[in-house]
């Protein structure tokens, strides 16, 4: 049950009503004047109560934080150099893997001048193989923290396990979720727990609704600062690319929800010849950002280097992404 | 086996290199100095022919007239109206089913305001059930004819059938091959002994290089007016979307075929309102034209009404698309 | 709606009250005591129509003559030496094309000793690329007819095309059609058409639904002897198999379905080394019957080389399906 | 590079070897007489070591302590009750969720009436909504011990989470790693670093080359006793199955890897009148084993209700597999 009292209804008010659902053994969510009741059929509300509600309904979906029935305006996230959301479009870029303070210090000189805002860079990598390069832990963090404060960047970086969280917290603004992890629910309430924004990149077969679920375990643990990222599906078509980026999603999840919608063309193409003309698409759709991975010398990367652009490809990239935001915000 | 011959190689020297290729019980295609002998390892050549050799490659793809080491530029398709392929963008534009004559004229204008100046509407349709509603047949195309002619615009419509082939030739300025039968291979080989231009429309489970062998069908048939069209895969995720719209195969097309690549935002996602957000995000790909499905009352549309634009919307969308296309011009 | 007269009613009674509806513009399609008014909501009956009605049902699925609802008991399709449907287990076999009179010929006595009364074997081949073998056209027919008579067999063989449905009719007791045929439309109504049973194989990205409204379209032409053929499914993976074999399906299909349920084991691995487990898998999902392809010289086939099963293998094979059979027969 | 030594070899010379590599700060694994040196090309062996090699291969597979190459002979797993591999065939059953001390004991009586050694049930469910009922936890545990020991039994249960691998190895014999855990890196190193046997279940969208490489991570941290479970992969067919049971995957395993393989109709199909054709389907294929989910009254179920099987139809099924499988015994 969604009650959606009026903007103008006062806080206690509202908080009083919540705790009378708690006491009744009723698990209830508050934010700003939205709130739900799960599993609730009927509420008994006060007179004054009454007055200050502007409606409710009982047509809940599973993932009811995340919907735009519970908080019809966008989730804007605000971070040091950045904000996330709404008709804002925000750029994020970086290598795959941290690889050394001095490579990632060169990066993310190269992600500001492209308009990024956010450095990505990997410390702890998911690697399909055991044998692969795992990446370089706290001493990666380090290097990451260091060069996005040198350039006045926000940091992004990957957590793939809820023993990291506290520690990378210490150096990260956002926390990545990936794909293979998409539904580690430990993981998922772990970062609920935090006050870190989080990026949630949808598994290679989740569907829609999977990931607004999993988004709902972050929400229901206490943490409204999400960002949902697609980036690619798996299906019979992987000759050429490595995954079908499925653009469809980017208005789908809009329609659905109020947490910004990010595209990643790296990832969901896995060819840099290709990012430039799906990144010029991802934006078209009206997402609300990109993560696009760079790399001065690809063929020596420590992991994904075919997916990687060289930093002229990346600056005419960002050029041509830049223009056509600017073109539809007149829109 | 690939024979360039240099542009300024007199057409009677090709000529005769083929004929003898031809007596020696080879399968060989000329297209202008582009020459293919089917299977061949080696070839003899006269000192004469060998002045006028550019480049032989043994690497043959399997669709090796489709490809773009058989043609490296680009397929230009000329219409009385139209023209198609290359960095020019084409607009097509019509209702799902030919409904009447009053219904294709009214439609026909909205599609021209648009910028359309191809004409679509099927008089014989491919229905799922055979309950559902089959086309109008001949009096279609006879309506389809006369309302693209008094907009000044070119006709595309579907052939189910190569019985069928004759007829609609003299209506039509574009066959169109539905996703179901893109290896229907008699209706393949059937246009291909036609001189009408075709648009293949990719198969809900066809590969890139599945199209690409299709369109070879025709083009081995003597037929090298060819379009291909994506209009959605089918995939697991099919719950906000009748398809998953593979825009990735746009710029992976375009590195392998000469022939121009067109997107069909309507099928792709089945529900219109996606119809504006993936029109742009196709055109940002830099696909040659577009195909849209259009309705003054998709409510009672004879087929795929939930998929129509108003004319309105469409309206909106095609300025937003030409906006997004000029820009790109300067890139 | 479904209307099921009694087993007793007289079909004088019954095919005056399709009469009646015929005559008042309703379609309708009547199998023994099973009626089916499409699109009806209501009927009027007599008195005497009452009394022999048994039940009647608006339930209607999409593919209404292909229903379990429409017609409970199982279709039993008989040819000269073969019967299929129900609890009989049907061995269909031979080489993927008929390469010469001498080969089928040894083939078929193969396909015999292993006890199959089918014999398979494409005169006229759907080749992904238009530079394969496309078959021996009417001589293999010929052949294969000629093969199939010495040894006390019935013959199957694909139709690709409408034009050829009366020519292949004089040869062969079966008509298959391929799976990227499936939604041919012009091609199943050109079969429905004639008397001769028809083996509809599922297209490669087909529902249980598209296969059911594609058997449809063969049955409201008039021909209700169809057997359905799981052969494998398109999905993500793809690098040890040629395609994923859906026997989900086979329980599915029995539940909605009366017409028979065969696997091709041999489509559905692509490998002949994965040919025998899951053939024994097929027949143990209780399908009536199986399509598997043999070679005495896989390496030199003419087509499909790597899924062929030479002779011993097959033979063991065979048995291991038969005992399989037999075990069940008790249950 | 993989070197096979004479199964006579004496353990000190092979350890010695092993030493020795690691000593050169390469990555060496042993299991009896089979070593792995990981990314190594060659090495240098002394005139005793030489005699003792029975064959050195330098054509490593991604996951190569998961590989017949590296080990050609079956992992046969033991436990107090059921042996698992090879030719045996091991029943695993259980209700989805432990639901409460009684309620488990009765379902252990059933799943050992039906022939089951291990008794499943899960205390952590891993919930694609946070508000759906997420295990009875520790308390569920010691119900399910006390059952399977009442019963002589063995345990096999979910661990979702690093931080629980120890607490849940108290009470169980067998690990079971979730489908949507397979790639959960940290939780597959933490259970490869204890030496509890691990069932390892295939991701919705694993490929069969990345369920061998999440099996690596367990092997490659020290735990060579892992069984791998079919449970079914999505595809776009999903309308009257949760999933697709990818049978082909059981031989195709079979031949790459050593580690048993085990399937799951219940999960693979998600409906319950389906799993008894599916599950001698499985045992058909040569599977080492199966996990079904019963229930004595699955409307009530906690979770999973529609695919659990009750106690007669499960006492039946178990039937038909066992006749099926000691017919297999003879070939």
């Amino acid at each position: 049950m969604i009650i959606q009292f009026k903007t103008s209804a006062p806080q206690p008010l509202i908080q009083a009503f919540c705790d009378r659902q708690t006491a009744a053994e009723k698990v209830v969510y508050q934010v700003k004047h939205h709130v739900a009741v799960i599993g609730a059929k009927a509420v008994t509300l006060t007179d004054d109560e009454q007055a200050n509600v502007d409606s409710i309904s009982n047509d809940d979906p599973s993932a009811v934080l995340s919907s735009r029935l519970f908080q019809p305006e966008d989730t804007i996230i605000k971070l040091p150099h950045t904000e996330i959301g709404g008709r804002t479009f925000t750029m994020m870029a970086g290598p795959c893997s941290v690889e050394s303070a001095d490579h990632i210090m060169a990066m993310a000189k190269v992600a500001k001048a492209g308009g990024a805002t956010l450095l990505r860079g990997g410390a702890y990598k998911p690697r399909t193989s055991p044998y692969s390069f795992q990446g370089m832990g706290e001493e990666g963090l380090i290097a990451l923290r260091k060069a996005a404060d040198a350039n006045q960047m926000d940091v992004i970086t990957e957590v793939m396990d809820e023993t990291h969280v506290d520690l990378i917290a210490k150096y990260t603004d956002v926390f990545q979720i990936g794909a293979r992890n998409m539904q580690n629910f430990s993981l998922l309430k772990a970062v609920g727990k935090t006050n870190v924004p989080v990026a949630l990149k949808r598994g290679l077969a989740a569907t829609v609704d999977d990931l607004l679920n999993a988004a709902e375990y972050i929400a229901a643990n206490g943490n409204q600062q999400i960002m949902l990222l697609e980036r690619g599906i798996r299906t019979f078509d992987n000759k050429y690319t490595r995954n079908t980026f499925d653009l469809n999603a980017v208005p789908v999840l809009q329609k659905l929800t109020h947490f910004p919608v990010i595209v990643d063309p790296s990832h969901a193409t896995g060819e840099w010849d290709l990012v430039t003309p799906m990144a010029r698409a991802g934006v078209a759709t009206g997402a609300s950002g990109m993560m696009v991975e760079i790399h001065d010398d690809p063929e020596h990367a420590f992991s994904d280097g075919p997916q990687a652009l060289k930093p002229a490809t990346y600056l005419k990239m960002c050029e041509q992404v830049q223009a056509i935001h600017t073109l539809m915000q007149e829109w």
